[in-house]
């Protein structure tokens, strides 16, 4: 943990928009960031890259995570007699854990040596929810000029494997390869085809257990880069196995604790690539707001990106 | 209800495009209507339009509805004993009706004689979800120009009363108001100010149980105009008491079964109003994805307005 | 269906308690009952009947129905800043189907022609439950004489095949063999060793789908014994594949709506059926109270039997 | 804490009944204490003491247990169209914080200084549930004689004050003046009557935040008559405000923790207490299973006492 602890300490964004900052490197989104990436919609073709809610998810129960609970609460239902019959509907319920398929990770989700983000005491989060650093506390959402790396198609291969740690000079390389650069305030959208275990393996234990990923030598390049928040095709962003087996999760901890970095889960990146690939523009207008749960750590949503 | 089946049929976009279809008015949405929004994006000001998601929700119990459940199943967890103890992290999940807050209606909440939009059979409704028509069929959300229609403040008066049934000439007399026209493919709000009940007054049975909204005769008016999609700051978008006590929620059947136009509930509209009589612009880029529920009737969302 | 509706009538329980009974065939067990019941307390052991409530439950999914989701709420959890931190507690949340695992299914559970056990309207049970013949309506529980019918030992075999209909004749031979007779006010416990399949074999679908069960003959048979109650260690108490291909589950219809008869599912009766072979006594104290659901359908319980 | 430690280490029970023991005072419950409570049964009447689940349940969201939510998942239900039309059903989930109301406490409830009852870690429970002292452990139930020590009768009010700690004498003299005497492997019932304060006032805070009970001193006296378990009509057993303000619900931390002593909250003893007044016999069949969650901390149930 101590070389955890130091690079964190690095890279620390503590303080640097104020003393009660809950939003982290989302303060480098400012209305001119959104108003250029607005100018990016030039065909007006949108992409969904949320997974669905349902049965058929990813989760294999890990850590108590299981897929969501659909529920029916009327279905062909009457109202009162004193109205037609005629009149019919139907309602239902839910019951998802917030980690459980496409979701943004709040700076409240991980923590180490007593303290979240920017120094709140990790005692605000209670069985009442998070009072600091929720993700209620992102509002108005996620809204940027989206950049997508497609690790896999730089490398050749239809996917990373389980296990590949992301090096800076990868990310590079497919800037290169795309014609691109990362640049403050972007969200950065890291495809690495590991989604194919799950979507067309059907593998829900080999996509969740092992995957590809960002190694912890990129938390430094994030930070210079000043990205506003970081999604991937995979449960984790970074790469299981740890690089370091002692040190689980460093790219988490750094990330969301001491930069405060949102990080973004389970994003189907594959149409959206295949249509980059297609007319060679990996930029794109981002909008991805997340639920406003009170005191949430985590939300589900249906991110899009529009061309 | 005959006249209801009367202005159903005349009003009707049954195989407008085509037998399959699920989509309905949202097929006005084309890219070019996305495109065009898009630019309306000039000072990348992003207001969110989604209530919160929590214990202090306006549900009261109707119909079985209550407010969310947020449950922490994890707070301060260490992971197991192989790994550093500084390492924690929180998990969640929550128990919601789909119906809760802020929420897209899809077209499989309510139907007669027993047909869904399209023809669908409601039989296709079942208690593992809805098979046609579910909100899931929306996908890449729902991007378009949006036009806030502010009755109250065209009204010069804080809320229009519970029971006041908004008439077409209103609608246009705010659109003159507003020097705004509402064309085909726009996402319509509509502000009555009804939200205040709830959130300045504390007062979520008045919210509830009563209030102002469109009348039936808007039906029409809104199939002239060819919107893709209806919201409001209530939870009903159309009028309670019912015009015709007899007939309940005649809108809803009109809407959603026979022309195919989703409806939005319980969006916040305040601060984007402001802004609007501040500047002077009441269109936006208008950005509002559900999350894709498999099955699902409706979906809980956080819908963003883009100025 | 027309020989279920000739059958059911022939043996309908309903008015025989009155205009108002919402218990049916409970109402053969008279304090008097009760009192003999204790008195078969003999050496003071006590026998749980219930199958766990957790992940690894028996459900497939089926009809919605899926294992109970155990979320801990707390964990470690410490008291506010003002009390010692030393001070720790756990709380916990359960999400489960009502008929997820051992179970009363209550007189609201089934029905045909519009109308339930007593002739109350189908239309009692809404979104809000089950306003006439719930679970809690069986109020004090469910306590009587139990008796135990080892069908698979009486034909000599570890478990009777799914599809094996049970006669009336081999509940007798049971009885003949076990030296008990099934009589009035009586819960009768049905062994037919399918259990195993779940517990032993571990699979889940051979269990739920298909199962050996009493015939439809065999409601006759418990009409004239006056039984209070059936149970038995299998998902529907009745054989599945049904006996007439067209005739779901024909002895839930006629038990729960024309009897009256509360019938209990996926007992287990195998530490208790082992021990009533040892010792040769087959009856014994029987406790099993439902939780008091407001409006529940069903309830899962751990039914007690005490020798 | 010191002088709870202190009290805790006197009256531990830890290795009394070997080193894996998860049901400590239970083991007082033999099976000759089984066979004489049964003799007990006289009249052959069954006495309710749960409390009904659902949202009119006693709870105000303290902690974040909120009142059960029960859900109707199929109503008027059919069943696939291979079948008669005429067949329906009904099928309900709940979800339920498992100490929503009348409910055991298992001695993985609470704890202190990292150590469960008999010494076991206090990271045995994680957000899989309790792997040690869980309520799951209770099996076979709690059966065994029922005392009931009538407090409020006893000292010729309707119910004691919130606040009112009860001591040694208090109960001796309740004894004294129902003629019965506290033994070893009885489950001891105190009514306090401030149940009332829910059901006939109405009054959900008035009942859940302060109350008459148990005072530490009974810790000792428990200790001394080897009660297999306790339980009261409040939500604590114990009196809340504590007597000493800084040391929080020490019965809880003594009884669960260093006693292995299982406690029973929100039991309904009116109904009882006026039948044990009228014919003058406090003692009686008692038979209270919890439901066998998988690591539950605690179970709601329906609990029962035969005269």
């Amino acid at each position: 943990m101590d070389h955890i602890r130091a690079l964190g300490k690095r890279l620390s964004n503590w303080r640097r928009w104020g003393a009660d900052d809950e939003r982290g490197t989302l303060n480098f989104i400012t209305p001119d960031v959104v108003r250029r990436a607005a100018a990016l919609v030039r065909r007006g073709q949108v992409f969904s890259l949320g997974l669905s809610f349902g049965a058929d998810g990813p989760q294999i129960g890990q850590g108590g995570r299981v897929n969501p609970l659909h529920l029916m609460t009327a279905v062909d239902q009457k109202l009162p007699a004193e109205y037609p019959d005629a009149f019919r509907y139907a309602d239902d319920v839910m019951v998802l854990p917030l980690q459980c398929a496409t979701q943004w990770d709040s700076l409240a989700h991980v923590h180490y040596d007593g303290e979240l983000y920017n120094g709140f005491p990790a005692a605000t989060i209670t069985s009442a929810g998070a009072a600091r650093n929720g993700i209620d506390k992102v509002g108005a959402g996620i809204v940027s000029r989206g950049v997508l790396l497609d690790l896999a198609r730089a490398a050749g291969v239809p996917r990373l494997q389980a296990g590949h740690a992301i090096s800076p000079a990868e990310l590079e390389a497919a800037e290169r390869a795309e014609r691109v650069r990362v640049e403050r305030g972007d969200v950065l959208l890291v495809r690495t085809g590991h989604l194919s275990v799950f979507k067309a393996d059907g593998d829900r234990a080999g996509y969740m257990r092992m995957m590809p990923g960002l190694g912890i030598a990129c938390a430094e390049w994030l930070h210079a880069r000043e990205v506003a928040a970081v999604a991937a095709d995979t449960n984790s962003v970074e790469v299981i196995p740890f690089e370091d087996p002692k040190t689980p999760l460093p790219l988490h901890l750094v990330c969301l604790r001491d930069m405060g970095l949102t990080l973004g889960e389970m994003f189907d990146l594959d149409a959206l690539a295949d249509d980059c690939a297609t007319d060679g523009v990996w930029e794109f207008f981002f909008s991805a707001p997340p639920l406003k749960v009170t005191g949430g750590v985590c939300s589900p949503l249906n991110p899009l990106a529009i061309k």
